[in-house]
């Protein structure tokens, strides 16, 4: 046994671990009993305690300077495991336990400032959050930028300045197409009741057609829709609305993204730490791309019209065009999670460029509803009318996720890039999708990125796979043609 | 933070990790997809070998020199975590590995030979397992009787020679009993199908019945019923069976005591080695009274008598007389698991007398099939016919399960104590089980047993709760009585 494989072993058993704290994650969101909450509280601690201990131990240290792997692959898991090493070393333990403490207080204060409408409430513990992470941040940074220390946590090998000149380069095109989409008159929306279980039976078959694996997989019911795990067990939610199915389907369609990219991983990384999605923006680029650029398609949209009749006979849409743009119909919200894609973007970069403020100092927390309301204005046109509709609306925050926001635009942008390449290598996308098969979009993706795991740096998987840097222009260029054609602009 | 402190604070997390373990069993049983098990093999390989670290710790062994609690339940926390830590380390590390993969081969040689009805293609792995069992009995026993330190995972504090002098009087008194009432006409049995859905519904209204807190448990489907967890977090499963709703709702009423058991444990427990159940033999008396002295009681049965009609319509059952019987129907058979009343505890004494002999080496693995049809056909007055109705029948041997057959036999003893002092406590008990009242038996269960967990000795805690010497006189003069008036002996 080399020290390499040694590490490797040992790294094994923690990824093995990391995998059962991830299913109690899911086991809380889908089955566990109510009255559970406490225990499964001291569960959770315990083995983020085992966690944290093997991240940390010091023979990882011993293996890391002695491991000289000679392949690609060997190189690339040594490059995240001293990557996380060194991460977990960085921030003494008193620190890690005040964050973990105060977030978990934090999230409960948050939910009832929420509640009341109250956001005075919630700005104490906000600002004992904002100092922690801000002193996490300088001890991970060490002299470097401090944000970009958190985005790395999310994005690695990703900087604050790399994402802004993206969202400033976005930010005026979007804001404009927004605005001449709102000039036009809405697309009809639907109306009646959809049943329930008419719905799960529909989104099984949705996430069969986009490829989801249920052999090692599985679908429930949970408040929020979401993915988690990774190999062979790799389970998605979904939620249900009854005057709302597309609520239904294309969280379906999006955690099948998410969930697409665990499965598709090379089994050689399977509880390794390139057995992973490589990063938040990355993993968000599967699911927007089989969300939003296949999912909501004019061609998938036209198959998805043809089942939706058989499914709940007629429901008053009269033909595919006018259902294609009723599921692409951009209305006036003030809620991110709700927002179509035209707006959805504008909501992250109000976020960014206030949480960066906020790590930077420049920004103080009792100045962030008015930062929030005036940008909101400025980029929606219309004031924000209460504190559920503005900076309340998100949990992120309170439990101290600075530096994940960006990462879903970032997801966009690449989704965009790989789509444009992904509609050149495959011709006849548009007549696959009529036909409600995904696989020839799918396999590309699969064979482009998923397969890679955590192999290359987020924005090298990018490049590789779309053969171009990444950028914003082909996101804006498809947006424009999208809601410029369903617009009449 | 005295020695103690240290100790139950380390001994907590230890407890909330073996709760996590028992947990992925759970999930694997019930929700988890096909094809994830190779990962999951690893994943519990992981936590296992978390848990067997904690349990070996040299800390451990520091903290029990030095605490000194003064209290009662201090020092049952100190002899159950004494105990624990001197069985870990008592057994070499390389041992426990062999065991584990010579069983984890052996369940899927014993599947298989089982299938075929080939004795010999089973018998060698069995010897292995035999012979690995002897030698962590033998490290266990320090000079002792090994299979007395077998019993002692299941059943601390008992000796095989206490059990053997129990079942050597109940022995002939069963056989006796058995004979007579299969020389009387059988009762009708159930004949249809019965609505798999009601089935669960009613299992559910039996479960709440019985007791069994929903806020802090769920029941879901499993090939075999079983009951996990403890705390705040304790779930069970059942089946069902079209032809035989029977099954559903006893295997409910089963796992419902164990879960009681578990629901009932005094919170001050919690993730404690006193938050437990204290041996597979108590835990038994309490899935077996509320099975049998409870749920297949006159009085009860003529509560679901009414139930099963208002569920199913006319089943083609008469009266709750002719239901009673239904019910406690003594029919030949040959396989444990389906076993009555009266015949179920010779299907263990004999798998008691055989595995301490083979423990013994008194007999050996070649002779196994010979002795159990000799034994089988002096019981029961039958020869078997196939290796999987004899000796084939169970998996506990393959996984190196010695030392718990006896268990479920000690529940039954159990429970004819508490069953008698129950009786005395509550005397109008059978006109609340008449209206479907358990609350009076289950109140005076928790008082008496199940709040205590593991705060007494498994015998101290029966003979505590019923005020005698457990013995098995109080169980034969039930069945007798039971079934003698049932069937007119």
């Amino acid at each position: 046994m080399t020290a390499f494989d040694d590490l490797m072993a040992f790294q094994r058993e923690t990824s093995a671990l990391g995998e059962i704290a991830g299913r109690l994650g899911w086991d809380q969101e889908t089955v566990m009993p109510r009255g559970a909450a406490p225990q499964r509280a001291e569960e959770m601690a315990a083995i983020e305690a085992v966690l944290h201990a093997r991240r940390s131990d010091p023979r990882v240290a011993g293996w890391l300077d002695q491991a000289d792997p000679q392949d690609q692959v060997g190189q690339a898991q040594l490059r995240e495991i001293r990557r996380s090493y060194e991460r977990t070393v960085k921030v003494p333990a008193d620190l890690a336990t005040a964050i973990a403490r105060v977030t978990s207080a934090a999230q409960g204060i948050w939910a009832q400032a929420r509640a009341d409408e109250d956001v005075t409430a919630f700005l104490p513990v906000l600002d004992e959050v904002v100092a922690l992470k801000r002193e996490e941040g300088a001890a991970l940074a060490q002299g470097g930028d401090v944000y970009d220390a958190m985005v790395e946590d999310y994005e690695p090998y990703t900087t604050g300045v790399q994402i802004a000149e993206i969202f400033d380069e976005m930010r005026p095109r979007l804001v404009a197409l927004r605005a001449a989409v709102l000039d036009k008159p809405a697309p009809d929306g639907l109306t009646g009741k959809f049943d329930e279980l008419a719905q799960i039976g529909l989104s099984q078959k949705l996430a069969i057609a986009f490829g989801y694996d249920l052999n090692t997989g599985r679908i429930d019911k949970a408040v929020h829709p979401f993915s988690s795990g990774s190999g062979l067990d790799v389970r998605i939610t979904t939620r249900t609305s009854e005057t709302d199915p597309f609520n239904c389907f294309y969280s379906t369609i999006h955690e099948v993204g998410h969930a697409a990219y665990e499965q598709g991983i090379d089994a050689a990384y399977a509880l390794t730490p390139l057995g992973r999605g490589v990063s938040m923006g990355v993993h968000e680029s599967q699911s927007r791309i089989y969300e939003n650029q296949l999912g909501r398609s004019r061609a998938f949209t036209g198959w998805l019209y043809g089942q939706m009749k058989d499914a709940f006979g007629d429901f008053g849409i009269a033909n595919e065009d006018a259902f294609y743009a009723t599921v692409n119909g951009v209305h006036n919200g003030y809620i991110r999670t709700e927002a179509d894609e035209v707006q959805y973007n504008l909501h992250i970069m109000l976020r960014f460029d206030l949480e960066r403020a906020l790590m930077a100092g420049d920004l103080q927390v009792n100045d962030l509803e008015a930062a929030w309301n005036d940008r909101f204005n400025a980029d929606f046109g219309y004031a924000v009318d209460k504190p559920s509709n503005g900076c309340l609306q998100d949990v992120h925050w309170s439990v101290g996720l600075f530096g994940y926001f960006p990462t879903y635009s970032l997801g966009n942008v690449y989704a965009g890039c790989l789509y444009q390449a992904l509609r050149a290598a495959v011709p006849d996308l548009d007549s696959q999708l009529a036909g409600g098969d995904t696989s020839g979009a799918t396999a590309w993706l699969r064979e482009n990125v998923q397969q890679h795991g955590g192999l290359y740096a987020p924005r090298e998987t990018i490049q590789r796979a779309s053969g171009m840097e990444p950028g914003p222009e082909p996101l804006l260029g498809y947006l424009e043609q999208k809601f410029g054609g369903l617009y009449g602009l």
